[in-house]
């Protein structure tokens, strides 16, 4: 069907724009691993490294003996996660006054904890996570209900114009930030209380329901994001309304119009992968629908792990050199099955 | 909690267990692109390609001059879908008589159809596809019902013990393999009716949920398998009976013991990741309780597709031959980004 055809070159380039970075990021310019006290906790792009290269004291830029790749690492005289923090703000601040970064104009005094292997390691302002490709974590709430007459029903968030963040964007009913401190279901149920003040009677029916991950990059940085995802049935009558001035109205939207919605320039592109995960797990986007399904659902799930794990090819190096020569023959060959992974995804068009 | 890691290292090391292939299959050995018309539509590991090797008239074994890969294509001299299919099977059954493959010997005169982009190509013998490691598509229903008292249970099938693979397994309660001619829908409602009886009063709620993609290596071969997946909730009274022989027992499991049950040996290893997609998405599988959810949910969802891309990878470099130099520097630093894919995930201890 050629209207089906229209609806999947639609969802289809939508998960490309998501994943921008993933899918051809990689091959525009120099991407370097970010390490902190031996582990990759992000990547850095040329723009941002041409500013830390002014600052030897707090960032060592250097080639790697044993995987020739150009890398970024923290100080390693540093002796803990105090005196990192503060090294690295000092840093923050200063290319913050000098106006180079957008993302550093979003400025909020609130941080984010960069872990390893889920070892805090030093925490960050969070609006300049994205210069360092830091891996970020976050909550999403699909809040639905069962409408008789029209089916199945979400209701959306006007995101507030004063937002640092996608200003008077559409988005999922509640979404958040993992902070410091606060487990995940935690988490959710805390941003449900203060984006859509929704009472305990309710929130109790909350349903964890696994989680999405792309890499998107925009003007402000890279995005590689997880979002751990719930749903939540409300009933018919309830109608949310928000408590902490972060968000100008929701909106109940028909799973198809919702789907309409998040094709428009007015919705947070990266708020979309939660959308269509929901509708594809609740039977509203389905593989007969949709032909290029299978890859959708690819485009949801980015191996992001994969691209974090410098340590673990420098071990794999090392066991190499100690190995029989028929290893690194096989080593060779895996490698070159490897290498068409990030070219898998026809670009949009 | 170290009851929790436990419950982490088994799941990580099930999801491992069931992409053995994925992640490391690769670094073993000569593996072969096979092409079909320019597309490659298979993976061929060396053991198949030595008897391969015997049919030049049937299969060109080359390096391809671009990317310097060894390939195996099938005699683009062949003229059509039929010449292919027959061409192909005369080998097959060759093979068969010499009793090499174990494959083989589950010869069951059933056809699995070869397409590339959604365009049919030849049709093969179903128990030889994992010679060739082409891309296989199943479906599976997840048939639950919500216990007054035990809460969410399940309903799994025990295999007959007569099948040729995984004979006497337990497995999800309804699973069947895509046929040429049937929709994705139709086909679960088919089988839903063959192995398990559900009459289409109950089917017509079975809910599309999306699907798993894992890359399981055995005996047989390869297996780079995509399962769509539906959820059917089923009345309490109800109990599913088998139809068509191939199924010796069913049993409800409340969600609890059905996790226990997976990670026994009597369970089809690669009907795993079903159990465990079904138990992410409602909530019974949480990323509080376990600390690898993320890397769990990647192996649930694994880029298969950019593992059969040698077509696009060929473009791409016949590309970069027309343009500047400095998009050639691109391609580099986009394929050392890239080799990492592979190895993201840790082995199992």
């Amino acid at each position: 069907m050629s209207s089906t055809e229209v609806r999947l070159s639609r969802l289809l380039i939508l998960a490309q724009k998501f994943n921008n970075f993933y899918l051809t990021g990689f091959h525009k310019g120099d991407i370097r691993p970010f390490l902190v006290e031996g582990q990759q906790v992000g990547l850095i792009k040329s723009d941002v490294l041409k500013q830390l290269v002014k600052y030897p004291e707090v960032f060592c830029i250097r080639d790697c003996e044993q995987t020739k790749q150009g890398l970024v690492e923290l100080n390693p005289a540093f002796r803990d996660y105090n005196e990192r923090t503060e090294q690295v703000e000092k840093v923050l601040r200063n290319l913050r006054s000098e106006g180079l970064f957008p993302a550093l104009q979003g400025w909020r005094d609130e941080y984010f904890e960069v872990k390893s292997e889920h070892r805090p390691l030093l925490k960050m302002e969070r609006a300049a996570t994205p210069l360092f490709g830091v891996r970020k974590y976050g909550v999403d709430i699909n809040g639905y209900v069962r409408h008789p007459t029209q089916g199945l029903c979400i209701w959306l968030q006007q995101r507030s114009n004063t937002k640092e963040t996608w200003p008077g964007k559409w988005d999922n009913m509640v979404g958040g930030g993992l902070s410091v401190g606060f487990g995940i279901k935690e988490t959710a149920i805390k941003e449900a209380a203060e984006e859509a003040s929704i009472p305990s009677d309710l929130v109790k029916n909350l349903v964890s329901a696994g989680c999405v991950s792309f890499f998107f990059e925009s003007r402000q940085g890279l995005f590689p994001n997880t979002e751990y995802v719930f749903d939540l049935e409300l009933p018919l009558d309830f109608v949310p309304h928000n408590a902490d001035g972060e968000v100008q109205a929701f909106e109940l939207l028909p799973a198809k119009e919702c789907v309409e919605r998040v094709f428009t320039p007015d919705f947070k592109t990266t708020s979309a992968p939660v959308v269509i995960d929901f509708l594809i797990r609740h039977g509203h986007i389905t593989a007969d629908d949709v032909v290029d399904f299978t890859q959708i659902v690819e485009l949801l799930h980015v191996p992001l792990q994969s691209l974090y794990i410098y340590k673990t090819r420098l071990e794999q190096l090392q066991k190499q050199h100690q190995q029989l020569p028929n290893d690194d023959g096989n080593c060779n060959s895996g490698s070159s099955t490897i290498k068409p992974l990030e070219n898998g995804h026809k670009k949009a068009a």
